[in-house]
């Protein structure tokens, strides 16, 4: 895979971007009402923005936890043992804050790898090797997601009416996303298309993030409750449902944010294909069926409450996955930047991944 | 049907009363913060808290119509020609509020019937026959949501799980609601269930009102968005789901809260019996099914913000159908007052009916 690293640069465009030493990322709990950057400067600020959900998307939590890990080296200030010590402490802490997305952890590896032979190696160098390391996770994503856009437009015909869930776009990756980077690029292509966008509670990622997504690249579209789905399908507006993903398994059972996996129930029973978009590196080969999934638990206030405003009694019992698991089954294909794996997934899902 | 009628008398407890020419109602808009009591005394203010949902759910809405109409002609000041005309004015305003609750109209024709031999009634007789007819739908509302618990209490087995979507409960009605009151009332009998409660968006019923009946009548609950229906039912958590509607066709096909019929088909894909539970009066023998049914479309406002607080771009596009239609085919049974219907549903709620 040709990258073209050498070139690869932060524009100011970039909802992520590492300048001067420090890590600047769109709030994306401010959005859309304001857009505001954060500065982070500390591997525990970079945690705590992750784990806050300031940035949020299985790629964007990868490129923030690598440079995370950048901004642990450097605050090191020392020799190549203290930079190997501050390496390993901000992996410790940055891959606690989020259990589900494959991405963080594969970046958390990635830059984990460079300590194998560090201890040889002059701080000057290790400190090079790290930054080149996280600038290269942040433009292979970029690459990889560009591919995946376009796989993607194979399964996008002119005129179809697309259900999505969560937000896959740019803002869940850098510059270009999965899911909705696919149908924002069949708009641009010329294609007719309208997007149908479950707002996703609890966090409502549908409804403050794809919808600004969508609007700012002047897609038609329409902004529905999650429950309405049902109703939009049965009364025959959808053509096809379409997620990113945060976790995949060897089977083809993917973790997505909750509420994808009634929309897949909702599309089969429906006759509607239903399609995952997510780089290989979501796809964690040692994961064989969902049931192995870590699906993480956020804080019930979530669900009470929507920005601080609390709309249910004020210790109602509550249930709060971040996560679902799609059974395979429901699963008509998962486009990579390699190609759409198709059922059975796990011969092509390994075949993709040889390729 | 014995209905009692004599000894019919509104409480401090009810959440609809009607008091010293005026009509209090319970305003749902300010649960669960705040427990207070709007003070009604014309069609029109009727008109305005059915349309805000102040006043809602199917017979809550009956009830206040009929007070409504009745106030017309108390402020009518007049003689028998200014009652009609007043009647017929409160009827033809209150009529328009809101389209789909079959309820709201039953009311409605229940009190312009008293109208066909008023011309020969002195206007002393013909308001005490309003006031009694207002009074008697609020007697037939408790006493036949009290046989619907009734008969509910069948499918209630020991130790399920339930799912239901919006607010069914007393709240919806006076004293007794449908489904959510048969929940309640099979925890008063001992039964161990526990009720897994959608929060309903966008007005969010189940979080802000079934929440609040659970809670005050101590049932275990479990507060879900509703995006969590099928992750809950694929962990095996639910037996049963069981919602209200609000206007029933001669086919069983069934009108409710948006969401519902994306409930039944979640139901449907993982083997759970979908219950109805409304009184015949829902039931709209005009109407052959689903189709005939108009839906009542609502501000965007109430998918782009919630309480006021903005969620979404400004003018982002929504769609707000405030109920779906479940066909008939997805409905196991619909719990009346005279029984449980069972499909075909016109044969069973024609028979019900008669009986």
């Amino acid at each position: 895979m040709k990258l073209g690293l050498e070139s690869f640069q932060f524009t100011e465009d970039d909802s992520i971007r590492f300048e001067n030493g420090a890590l600047y990322i769109l709030d994306q709990n401010a959005l859309p009402s304001d857009l505001r950057f954060l500065e982070l400067r500390t591997p525990s600020e970079v945690a705590n923005a992750i784990k806050r959900l300031s940035v949020r998307g299985a790629m964007a939590i990868g490129i923030a936890a690598a440079f995370g890990v950048l901004l642990g080296a450097i605050s090191s200030h020392g020799d190549t043992e203290s930079i190997i010590k501050a390496v390993r402490e901000a992996v410790d802490l940055i891959a606690s804050t989020r259990p589900t997305a494959r991405n963080l952890f594969w970046a958390l590896e990635q830059m984990q790898e460079l300590l194998d032979g560090a201890w040889g190696v002059d701080e000057k160098t290790l400190m090079e090797e790290l930054e080149e390391r996280a600038m290269r996770i942040a433009s292979v994503t970029v690459e990889t997601n560009k591919k995946i856009v376009e796989v993607g437009q194979e399964i996008i015909k002119d005129g179809i009416g697309i259900i999505t869930h969560c937000n896959s776009g740019a803002l869940a990756a850098l510059r270009f996303g999965t899911a909705l980077s696919i149908l924002i690029e069949a708009h641009k292509r010329g294609k007719k298309i309208h997007v149908y966008v479950d707002e996703t509670r609890p966090l409502l990622q549908g409804a403050r993030l794809s919808s600004w997504e969508l609007e700012r690249a002047g897609v038609p579209y329409t902004l529905l409750t999650d429950g309405m789905a049902g109703m939009v399908m049965r009364e025959g507006k959808i053509n096809l449902a379409i997620t990113g993903a945060d976790r995949i398994c060897l089977n083809g059972d993917a973790a997505n944010k909750v509420g994808t996996y009634s929309l897949a129930v909702l599309a089969r029973a429906h006759g509607i294909p239903f399609y995952i978009a997510a780089p290989l590196s979501t796809v964690d080969f040692s994961c064989r069926c969902g049931d192995e999934i870590k699906i993480e638990r956020r804080d019930p206030v979530e669900v009470r409450s929507i920005s601080g405003l609390r709309i249910a009694p004020e210790n109602a019992p509550v249930y709060n996955p971040a996560f679902d698991i799609t059974p395979a089954e429901y699963i008509s294909g998962i486009v990579t930047e390699e190609g759409i794996a198709r059922p059975p997934f796990e011969k092509s899902l390994h075949s993709l991944h040889g390729s």
